[in-house]
């Protein structure tokens, strides 16, 4: 009658299994790696931070899903097919008012501001679960591979549509419809904001979205392939894993970095704001990884494309991140802790234009391209995951108190 | 360079990991646990069957969800404080002919009929993910234990009325309005059929209800506590474990066997039916468990229910187990190959006047109860699940082709 004697739980599997599962490996995958020692992290077999500077969104894609860089026509080609897919159905544009007002709701604003109970995250996981239903996505061990990489090429393509449509009704404003002649992230920035970007904004933000696109089998990815693993369909599991996302665990919310330039507001203050922080042993927003023991290589590049743009704002950036890693040297020497994705992630897309509201969000829009091809890897594994749990509570059976 | 160098997978993690995490423990939990060679299983302290004997769906809800049974008071106070419920917000009623229509889409009757693409499973999915989102429901790790428990039981009483409203909008008929003065079980029959269920049907769903609400660490359980346990808000973690029981290799879907009654047709038909079938190595539908190596213990209970209320169906499913069980022993000596919940569950559904597309979604009704009190445990908790992958591609970097 004891909890060992559950086929659940064998003795043997009791131990060695750190907590959370850390460092406990699920899954082969060829999707990529991050290499936390070495700063260096890659989609397939080319650096993230390479493919960042030298391809497009689009192509980068397609060598998450297809597996391989297109050459030139094949990427035409893709761009196109995508491009297309941008509009979303009507079945679900009638429904987008009511889920963007259901982000005003009481819980909006709660938590990280860009997820949790209101906001853009919670309306990209109603608007994807409904166009799942309209698109018919079907479970995934019912398709083969090609059609589900269709479905996941449909949810990709539709949403940086939900998401700024559902931002410019929260905003009293008319959604505004996808062009199909601009770059994703041209008419990401277009759909936004009503004006097609410059070069340079509309780059930046193209490398941003691109280094963000996969980063290892962090929560959301892991979500993503367990619901995949049971079979369920495309959308299924990008909901799944939008939902993982907008916990404050998570991980993936440039803008608190961004609020903590503002409340440090002005260069003199930066010495004591950080010393406070320290000393209190407060965790200070922008620094620090759970992986990276040495600079955050898209950290790196998004200074540098920070610098590209110059002016008081990026000065400001940059000074804050000298001091703070000056500051910790001298407070708590020996601790490699750098700026993460998130500092100057913020500081790129304020350049950009993005109200801090999106900052989430867009970094979810580029995230649903790494589930997609998590999820299409996981589909074509026949197991399913599922692991066990040992008892702790009171030994069964009790004797259950009858009548009432 | 090499994968092995990743933080993320350290060489020792690598061995003695089934694929699929088989029997590894992942979390201690209070909630209960399955003894598969006992053929037992238990919620909290108490016998699951037990439980579905003795007392009502709204008592071991709040056992689950509280830790511990009603007295008679407090009972009373829990089933009229979640009867007060079960109305849905002006803002999701709106929405659900919208997503009815969805579910009737390309993909309606995709893969397990009620899951996959379209059908209740995807709506209930929709719904549920909008619910958080008009309540308000906040991050697990922003609130504390009893807000938390509020929200789920919110949700929890929400459900039925969702997926009822859903079918009736599905085949043309108007959603019914919960009624306070009936308990959850025959409410649940009455907004389905409009009539008010006679006192064996409500206490057969009831107990099939009381007897699903959870089973172990399965896929979709286990999907809700990743979720939690990035602090996400209870609906993230219940709609992602939706997505999760959507997928057919999850199980819990009753109707498959009654569609292989059907298929069977008449007694004289079981002998070569179910020969034919396991010859050529077959599944047979609602036979055979992943964990229990004796009886289900639920389908022994919903046996004795369905012969409660006899006539020829129960006679030609009691005969067809019977005949299976002696085939197996024939044809395969020596394997344990019992009917499992579904068999008798769809028998059950079926005598209570459930339409078949309705089986999986009951199943989810209850199942979301169990789910609640996983994440409700996992919140309890602050350490994030997050596993790691081990990259086997391609080596990289291998130099990105440039321009295009």
């Amino acid at each position: 009658m004891s909890a060992s004697s559950s086929i659940n739980s064998p003795a043997a599997a009791l131990a060695d299994v750190p907590r959370g599962l850390a460092g406990v490996v699920v899954a082969d995958t060829e999707v990529g790696d991050v290499r936390g020692r070495e700063g260096f992290y890659h989609y397939r077999q080319y650096s993230a931070v390479d493919l960042a500077r030298h391809r497009s969104f689009e192509d980068v894609w397609h060598l998450l899903v297809h597996g391989e860089l297109p050459d030139p026509v094949r990427g035409a080609a893709f761009a196109a097919e995508t491009a297309a897919l941008r509009r979303l159905p009507e079945e679900v544009t009638a429904v987008l008012p009511a889920i963007a007002a259901a982000g005003r709701g009481p819980g909006s604003g709660a938590g990280r501001g860009s997820g949790g109970g209101g906001g853009p995250l919670a309306g990209m996981r109603s608007a994807l679960s409904l166009l799942g239903a309209v698109k018919g996505f079907r479970p995934v061990y019912d398709i083969d591979d090609r059609r589900r990489r269709d479905d996941t090429v449909v949810a990709v393509a539709a949403v940086p549509t939900m998401l700024t449509a559902l931002h410019r009704l929260g905003q009293g404003l008319d959604p505004i419809e996808p062009r199909r002649d601009l770059s994703f992230a041209a008419n990401y920035l277009y759909m936004l904001t009503g004006s097609v970007p410059d070069e340079r904004r509309t780059r930046a933000i193209e490398q941003y979205l691109i280094s963000t696109i996969d980063h290892g089998f962090n929560a959301s990815t892991f979500t993503a392939r367990v619901i995949a693993s049971t079979g369920a369909d495309v959308a299924a599991c990008l909901v799944g894993a939008v939902g993982a996302l907008s916990g404050p665990l998570h991980g993936g919310a440039p803008s608190r970095a961004l609020d903590a330039l503002d409340a440090i507001g002005t260069p003199d203050r930066i010495d004591p704001w950080i010393r406070e922080r320290v000393l209190s042993g407060d965790r200070i927003m922008g620094f620090g990884h759970a992986v990276y023991r040495t600079e955050d290589p898209r950290s790196r590049m998004l200074r540098e494309i920070a610098e590209g743009f110059g002016g008081p704002r990026v000065e400001f950036a940059v000074e804050v991140e000298r001091q703070v890693e000056a500051i910790l040297a001298e407070l708590k020497p020996g601790r490699e802790l750098h700026t993460n994705v998130e500092f100057y992630a913020g500081v790129v897309m304020e350049l950009c234009g993005l109200p801090r509201e999106m900052f989430t969000p867009t970094f979810a829009a580029a995230r649903t391209v790494g589930w997609s091809a998590h999820v299409l890897e996981q589909a074509r594994d026949s197991k399913i995951i599922r692991p066990a749990a040992r008892y702790v509570g009171v030994g069964a059976p009790v004797v259950v108190p009858q009548g009432v």
